[in-house]
């Protein structure tokens, strides 16, 4: 059986992305970012709250500022009669105190008077002859939100490590700021090898040559997920160029990403080389497909990836073991990849044993939940049928025969 | 019961959604933008393949070009000895035809030599006495990349309206491409309205004021979402100021948010001001927690969301009407709210009836699948409350008394 895989000398998936997360730091370089420019950070520090939120009591409903006890019979059939002492708009400048036996009309957000102690909303409320009624009996507190309830002054608002999303961003700026301190987003270098490869944009294509599609991918990939890149181009399977381009990228750039020149071929020097730089391995080949032929190590301290030249190979391997160290390399809690959705072969499908599968899919919802349809065929080199795919399966290595019906986990391609 | 809520004057969240998605038009504003920033867009027309892909048959291995039929008895037992005739690199430039009875070495990507029609991976291969021996009888087509197997040139490459993702980044440079065809971003509009309101930055926070923190929080999720933003800053409850802004956000935007200011309080000007100005109001008030007084229009043909003045139940229209919205503007599929996942219920939870309810949550992943833990207390004015969970649930309108255990649809919180 020649295309029986031999488990023996490669890692499993899993294996391999323990290993780099266990290998990769964070690169904790704090920087100050204007909040409009801070969706997607991580916090650097702990954030101390300066304010109670919300920071005065306020109404949670446009009503009537009562005493609930002064209302405490009313109801539809017998309201409470009272007199309208004033108005109170949200942004009132000053306080107001409620006088016994009266009312204040009150705007949702404004503050709530001395002396009041619940809202009653403006839907259980009428307006007869210059007086208000109230037609409902609140209970103490009822549609007030009280000083710091949400958040109160000197605890800790968000700690170091924090992701900030829009409800993170809308917390910072309710405490006022208008920036915040956040680890730097880390600089990928893109290096595409391979004597095969032209520039796109070159009108027409020569013998044996290809354009370089990895370059574009992997840089859309990564920029996306809130990473810089450096593209360093292509560059010819010749030692001497690919010695100079690996140590441009290593000074520049905190990981560095290379396509091509990671198997067994004559001239796949990429190992060789970096080796020879000062790479300390931490493993070559994985139990994945496609993507088998990855290399992962650290030199002077960053992570370098050795991606297949294909570029579904290189894509998948990219969101595979990537993604994750990039999280970590940003300081955030590596979340990828996540197959956390569970759908059913819609066919028969056969696999090699001894390899996961990532299996490009079209997902269809139906009432009795997700249909997986694999696209036929798949191919480590077929970027075309990657486009028709809108789902990735995760087919486990030990697999084989898979009927349909059988349940697969998948993730979005997004 | 004065917290029951009418649901006779009010559209489902499922009936909102729809009437958003009738009323809204793409805005097919063609622009071109270079590969480099195209991840994301959508684009603007059909493409037609202009080169084979591959672009001509190619070796998917490293290993030794054959004809077939000359090495079909081949085995590990009994290899076939054949003299290595030349060596194709990947990027060789110039053709070779394959000499009867020899093989060519051959790297994974090289052109595949006139004559040969498999090829025999390295792997099952050895090099004896200056000879080669295959250890294996490869089938015809073995390890061949046919040209075209992928894409055919004059094909449709991509329909109009396909997502630009990496993997189409990957299929445009592929064809050589630096740049596409695509959609133009969104503008959208954002007016903080509220007489309460200061602006981020102020020092300190005077009687009866709060920050903006919708300006801010709605421009972050926006720009994480593809859409450029015009922040118009805070307009205090004044009609003439608020005209003055409706109209220039309407002369500059797409789209129109507009927070606060739509409930039934005496300064709630919003709904009145944009009706006098032409507005067509879609619907008024949604049976949904947090979010009931979510405005929805068309003014000139630009959609107009007035939200709800609360962060929390901003943010929370945002994804589950707007954001679809955005979609069905920038030319996409709408494919957001998304809530695939179910998780079960960590406790007890009870809700009113009549509103669809959008929980926070902190959802864990356990061996038997996800617990969902509500945060306790929820309030639509309580952001430090949202920053805790990770995940929303939505449960359904109809739902009063979910026991611990029953299984919710959540979405996680990005």
């Amino acid at each position: 059986m020649p295309n029986q895989e031999r488990r023996d000398d490669m890692l499993s998936a899993d294996e391999a992305l323990q290993k780099i997360l266990e290998a990769v730091r964070p690169l904790e370089r704090a920087e100050t970012v204007p909040l409009t420019q801070a969706a997607g950070r991580i916090l650097a520090c702990d954030l101390t709250a300066r304010v109670d939120l919300p920071p005065f009591d306020n109404s949670a409903m446009d009503g009537l500022a009562v005493r609930a006890e002064e209302v405490r019979g009313a109801s539809a059939q017998a309201p409470a009669r009272l007199p309208v002492q004033a108005l109170l708009a949200a942004g009132a400048e000053k306080g107001t105190a409620l006088l016994p036996g009266q009312a204040i009309k009150i705007m949702t957000g404004a503050p709530v008077p001395e002396g009041a102690d619940a809202v009653v909303m403006k839907e259980w409320t009428r307006a007869v002859n210059g007086m208000a009624e109230i037609l409902h009996a609140p209970k103490p507190g009822e549609h007030i939100r009280r000083r710091g309830e949400d958040v109160r002054r000197g605890e800790t608002l968000l700690p170091r490590g924090s992701l900030l999303r829009p409800y993170e961003i809308a917390l910072l700026a309710a405490q006022g700021w208008t920036q915040a301190a956040v680890w730097a987003r880390p600089a990928a270098a893109i290096v595409a090898t391979g004597s095969e490869l032209v520039s796109t944009g070159t009108p027409e294509l020569g013998f044996g040559q290809i354009y370089n599609a990895n370059g574009p991918a992997l840089a859309a990939a990564l920029g996306r997920w809130g990473v810089d890149t450096i593209d360093f181009g292509i560059v010819p399977d010749e030692k001497e160029a690919l010695r100079g381009a690996f140590q441009r990228a290593e000074a520049e750039a905190d990981l560095l990403l290379i396509s091509g020149g990671v198997s067994v071929g004559d001239f796949d020097w990429t190992r060789i080389l970096l080796e020879e730089l000062g790479l300390q391995v931490v493993f070559w080949k994985v139990a994945i497909k496609p993507g088998k032929p990855l290399l992962f190590g650290i030199w002077n301290g960053k992570p370098v990836f050795g991606l297949p030249g294909n570029p579904v190979s290189a894509l998948v391997c990219l969101e595979e073991f990537v993604r994750p160290a990039l999280e970590k390399q940003k300081g955030q809690a590596p979340a990828h990849p996540s197959y956390h959705l569970q759908g059913v072969l819609g066919a028969d499908f056969w696999k090699e044993e001894g390899r996961q599968q990532c299996v490009f899919c079209r997902v269809l919802e139906s009432p009795s939940g997700f249909q997986v349809h694999v696209i036929r065929p798949q191919g480590s080199a077929m970027v075309g049928m990657a486009c028709k795919a809108n789902a990735l399966a995760k087919i486990p290595a030990e697999a084989r025969r898979l009927t349909k019906g059988t349940p697969v986990a998948f993730r979005w391609l997004k």
